[in-house]
């Protein structure tokens, strides 16, 4: 039996009682013979506590002191559940992220994993412990300042972890039951995956799947750490993402893993661009220049008459305005028409490797889509996934057409608690 | 200008609009040309939540995880004020008490400082910064584990770093103005103490004042870092703790600094102890090896016809308990009769370096508490101090009275605000 990771998110130990569950759970692990290395978030709305208070002092906190602050949450919550573990009679101890030595970049707030040197972590689960680690959290390289790692860091500290002590999995514990074929609140009949490899759940995450955050994944990827997400509150085997599936899982991978989607996006149009060369460079540089992410892009063909084109492309509705603002600038030099905001859009992505080999996959998602009324805006493909951006009241209906056409809906209705999985 | 430590207690940084009226203070001393360093505690309640958390999932916290989950507390407090002062357009950085290399033993809940290594906090501040550092707590030498220093452990950070950084002064901000003759809240007519010498605070600290705790006092003592106590919520000037008076204060010490009171002690009493070699010893080395802290001790001459004697000592009413446990079994080696257990008790003592040269002090003391129709119950002297045990139903009475008849009544009543000073 090697080591194991397990990371628990702040719903799972939202309070006493939760932290008292976790830590049999862990208990449990450590009894069937394994090393177990436990990375924990703050506890339920700590951290919302924590910002209300920054807010309160300060309209603009100052990173280095908003990441002191936030990673007291983590602080409480891992002392805690180090506490109640004791208290179960076994041996524990309780590390921030920079004792565990999770070293990282300085970008306050965002801050990247530069390297683990998990030493004390390793020298603690050798003397029997069960080590208990702040996610979300580092410290930095230069200056030794303490660092969060922004979204979904616990699941990446968890990852890094898992990495840097060869561990044979990294357990992501959260309020779901895994891996969904869609979000089952939109989707009834949407089942849990058993199994699904590291590209596949990599572009569910990118294209809204909210389970597992597409950093976390590319850091088990890199490593080759297979991730078991499960859930905190049932002792179900939740859902695998690894290269290769584990023991009696299916050897084959189905066609389609599931459907995504996104209503987080807008789309900005940026109407009648001259079509000739350097147009588009300029215009996303300067959205570039103004450190906005984009999504998808697409350009239409040119109108032979006026040889003016349309250029459109999708970003977070948060960076709306930024963009506009960053692109009005360019007006003058770009010489296009006018700029068209659009914030009622969603994207529905169809995510399988399988799509490769059987080219019915693409006219099977766009008849489904067409059965169902829904009007496609925007198309964009990569080798294993297809991405339609519809107007926002479509997506529900969208969804579910397209589950069924793939014969993904299970035989009966699944009850299933969703959410996010906190940081 | 040179260097000033302060420090602000829970109370004072009790609410985000209590943060934001230290940081103004803290920025005036900025301002005035000093580099400083702030030492705070955590917020209000904070500590009392934690405590309460830890209660629901484990009835006996392990010491170092209890240590690491309230060393939350100072994190979100000093981060949230760092931010504050940054947002009044001042440099600030918070350091942990690990970062400010507050080192420590491992006894955890009740560290003692061994060394103080304030590197980065002279680097902080010789770079223009304000350094906000966390009170109360520190790491252990040799395990590099996360400690606290227990009761009144943020005054001893405090002045623990003032003597390592060379401050010119160690200013304690507390919620009331200074220290007084009395309790405030007994003695209408108590005076704010101007100045007063190391060696009578140690003692007014030993006798129930609680403004300022005896180990900080000790530690300011032995490095000779002069204290300021001072009121938070005002501007006024408080009570300079030092071994010199300073600037304008007065040159001579008065003969009595101020009277304190204590009604947290109980008294035990063995009752007919053989009067002969070793039995005291035997009695002592029982209450030693259960680690109980005693205060006054008194034995009576023994009556001649029985050849047995009474001896009397005090001790915190919390370790009564365990005291008589321990006594009991010490009863068929000792011979004693009985013990008596009495937890209506007070102590009042009369604090001054100028009673070493003033015979009459005692007898006004003792003439005091005869008018006042106060029994004395157990007696004990120091060089600068006289105790007196007596029924507690009769402390007010008797505060008011030696109070008076040593002249420290003020000309006016006083409005104060009168607290603990927390951790």
């Amino acid at each position: 039996m090697g080591l194991v990771v397990q990371k628990y998110g702040g719903s799972s130990v939202a309070d006493a009682e939760g932290i008292k569950r976790v830590a049999k759970r862990i208990v449990e692990a450590k009894k069937n013979g394994h090393q177990v290395v436990v990375v924990v978030s703050a506890m339920g709305d700590t951290t919302d506590e924590l910002i209300d208070l920054a807010e309160q002092v300060s309209p603009m906190p100052a990173g280095r002191e908003f990441d002191m602050l936030l990673t007291a949450g983590e602080r409480i919550s891992m002392a805690l559940l180090a506490m109640a573990i004791k208290n179960l009679g076994h041996a524990a101890q309780s590390f921030t992220g920079s004792q565990a030595g999770v070293i990282t970049d300085a970008v306050h707030g965002k801050a990247r994993i530069i390297d683990v040197t998990p030493g004390r972590i390793q020298q603690s689960v050798d003397s029997g412990n069960i080590a208990i680690v702040a996610g979300f959290q580092g410290v930095s390289q230069d200056s030794k300042d303490i660092t969060t790692l922004g979204r979904g860091g616990s699941d990446t500290t968890a990852v890094a972890l898992a990495a840097a002590l060869n561990a044979e999995v990294c357990e992501i514990y959260t309020d779901v039951d895994g891996v969904f074929t869609a979000d089952p609140r939109v989707v009834k009949k949407a089942r849990k995956i058993d199994w699904i490899s590291f590209e596949d759940m990599l572009e569910l995450a990118a294209s809204g799947s909210k389970v597992l955050l597409h950093r976390c994944v590319e850091y088990a990827r890199r490593y080759n750490i297979p991730i078991h997400v499960r859930s905190s509150f049932s002792g179900l085997r939740g859902t695998w993402v690894s290269n290769e599936p584990q023991g009696d899982q299916p050897m084959e991978q189905a066609i389609i893993s599931g459907v995504a989607h996104d209503t987080s996006e807008a789309k900005v149009t940026v109407v009648g661009v001259p079509d000739k060369p350097g147009e588009a460079a300029t215009i996303f540089r300067a959205i570039s220049d103004a450190e906005i992410n984009i999504d998808m892009i697409v350009q239409n063909v040119s109108a032979a008459s006026t040889g003016l084109t349309d250029i459109s492309f999708t970003l977070p509705k948060t960076e709306g305005r930024k963009a506009i603002e960053a692109l009005e600038k360019t007006k003058a030099r770009v010489g296009f028409d006018s700029l068209r905001y659009d914030d009622q859009i969603a994207k529905i992505s169809l995510v399988g490797a399988g799509m490769k080999t059987n080219p019915g996959v693409t006219a099977t998602f766009f008849e489904a889509l067409s059965n169902a009324g829904v009007n496609i805006e925007l198309i964009s493909t990569s080798e294993i996934r297809i991405s339609v951006v519809t107007r926002a009241d479509d997506v529900n209906e969208a969804v579910r057409a397209v589950h069924s056409a793939f014969g993904l809906d299970s035989e009966s209705d699944e009850a299933v608690v969703y959410g996010g999985t906190g940081r």
